[in-house]
């Protein structure tokens, strides 16, 4: 098949605003007490009302983003704001801890044991405060990303349940999105702040994670980068290490190195190489580096974001260096993505399909899918493509 | 196909002496730090040396009762021996609370946040101290069954996550596993504090988890036995409800309470009619009671355990009642689940197999799956096909 740059913006900007906004517009907005639904199914029928912190702090991230990014519109600005207050009012304990879920009314379900809500409650409310204006919003940014930086070295606290000492481990996740939350709240920090910070992420996932000899990245790792032979520290997850490395690369863009920007595209091929399913097609979630089983029982199973994190990071790899192999994988990660995830009949994308690519829950949202990695993934690959078919400067 | 139950005895009691049996004996015992491995591929290498105290302890039980059962054998009572003595040095904390995983060496892990920890030491302890007739084991066994009451009622202690008053629920896991556990302690405890336990326990399963409008078994409700419309209050584990099941035929069978057998079998059936895959055939992993996607991703998956002990509850039932529909079923998921799971070129069975039945992970143990349900699956169903077959009096 052959693309054209121009026909693929078009694409994306029209799956982006014709099809994936208004579905949540249409179906996510919890008019009586506030918030999102994003336990959707196939057709939009609400079918859940808890309400996770994760998904409800990323709708009013991507609402707030499209304001900042590509227009400031009325809806968009009042979905966000629908979230947002919300949130305010129910989203943290009396510490400022965001909580992990609370139900529809808003009280307390889960405790604050997940750092990444505070992750996203951050990226949520810098992105909301620049949208807005509102200086109230700025304070629940910086509050959660101190938070943020405080947890990041024992993320879980009290609940951990690691017993201290027998086996130090670190996670990819911490430094990777603290790479992307210190971006998204670039406009609230100080400069050598964010050169510092960005500078010791890249450092840690580029050399303590990467694993040079096999040109992967490791899920766990030692504090000083070592592998360790058990479950956690075989543990590849190629969706993640891809989403890191697009990451890498937007840092590297913006700093003028394309050495890290060419390496990030190197770790993206091979992880492609390793993960890809020869047999049906599709990446997996989890592997073991050294090919035991996983304990993961959802490994072979393809996942809408790890496909989707594949075709931004595929489509800003080509767009920074031009070489070939990324548009080789982009096209095929393209088709096979866009024909079995998406679901032209009522909407939006899938989140699961099994090994052989057959749906495995009919649905558009849950606990973990909600109004963020499709319509990102829109944003992002539109910007790509509409700079790759007229590339300015 | 037609069934003689002499030959399924036979079928059972070759495949545990000559196979299952063999295989753990001769791939499970660390012979350098004691206790067992468990995370065993489909030809017995050993792939991860982590020790979990779940399957150390089911181990010590499995070779325990054999002793105790079926015949006092000196190599099964040194297997039992080997793990008993590295757990009894190295499982519990100071408290005497159970780690829920170690490493090789003996060193923890992971915290005692677990209370089936607990459970399955008092079990293999209480079994261990009857074949080998050492009082240790005895205080091991009750020390562990007292951590079990103690903790019954707030089971993770200061590991939960659910922030407390919102929704209040309790797990099936908890009374139906004490109705077992409590049956093999029998010989350490008092007559009427068993019979009070029993009647607790059958009271809880069959009145508050059981939902008589729909005939299933449901895996949380609220302390008084209510629903509630959320993922985990809409929860099936159908494997789970039909073990539950065969712990209260095991019960009513002792208190000649033909009621309550009766009951138990018409749970197995509704239960068996609502989760069996009529496409692909096995029985589901979880299920949503109102047919909303279950978060649970490996949903659809076929396990060994649900399998076996659903041959034990149908075979048992049909042992007791003689109703025909046991029979029925008996064979179907007999067929499905020897031509599926076993494995005759590499001994043992497969623990994971996909929808459509294909193996999913290439393991005959990992960190769930050891030597536990295949063998006391084996045992009971040849039980009770030897009775069957020449019923006494």
């Amino acid at each position: 098949m052959n693309y054209d740059f121009a026909q693929l913006a078009q694409q994306y900007k029209t799956a982006l605003l014709d099809d994936v906004l208004p579905f949540w517009e249409r179906y996510s907005i919890d008019q009586e007490y506030g918030g999102y639904f994003t336990c959707i199914d196939r057709t939009g029928q609400v079918y859940d009302t808890d309400k996770f912190i994760w998904l409800q702090n990323r709708e009013v991230w991507m609402f707030s983003v499209l304001c900042n990014h590509l227009e400031k519109r009325e809806n968009w600005l009042a979905v966000a704001e629908h979230g947002a207050k919300f949130l305010a009012e129910h989203g943290r304990d009396a510490e400022g801890n965001w909580y992990f879920a609370i139900n529809q009314e808003g009280q307390p379900l889960v405790q604050p044991y997940n750092i990444f809500s505070d992750c996203f409650a951050a990226m949520a409310f810098s992105q909301y405060a620049l949208a807005s204006g509102q200086d109230w919003a700025k304070d629940v940014a910086l509050q959660a990303y101190h938070n943020y930086l405080r947890r990041k070295d024992n993320p879980k606290g009290k609940y951990t349940k690691a017993y201290p000492g027998t086996r130090v481990m670190k996670s990819l996740a911490i430094p990777m999105i603290l790479a992307n939350l210190t971006l998204e709240m670039a406009w609230l920090l100080d400069e050598s702040t964010l050169e510092e910070i960005l500078s010791a992420t890249v450092q840690e996932v580029m050399n303590d994670f990467y694993d040079a000899d096999r040109g992967l990245m490791y899920e766990n790792v030692t504090p000083d980068g070592g592998h360790l032979d058990c479950f956690d520290g075989r543990l590849l997850n190629p969706g993640h290490g891809i989403e890191a490395m697009w990451f890498m690369m937007d840092i590297g863009q913006r700093r003028q190195d394309m050495g890290l920007v060419n390496q990030a595209v190197d770790v993206v091929l091979n992880i492609l190489k390793f993960a890809w399913d020869e047999e049906f097609g599709g990446i997996y979630y989890f592997m073991d580096a050294d090919g035991h089983p996983p304990h993961q029982l959802e490994w072979n199973q393809k996942l809408w974001w790890v496909h989707l994190e594949t075709l931004v990071a595929l489509s800003m790899g080509y767009r920074f260096t031009g070489r070939s192999e990324c548009w080789e994988w982009y096209q095929k990660v393209h088709e096979y993505s866009w024909s079995h995830f998406s679901d032209p009949a009522n909407g939006e994308w899938f989140g699961y399909l099994d090994r052989r690519s057959d749906v495995l829950l009919n649905l558009k949202g849950g606990k973990w899918k909600g109004c963020f990695h499709v319509p990102r993934a829109m944003y992002m690959c539109w910007q790509q493509f509409e700079q790759l078919a007229s590339p300015i400067g």
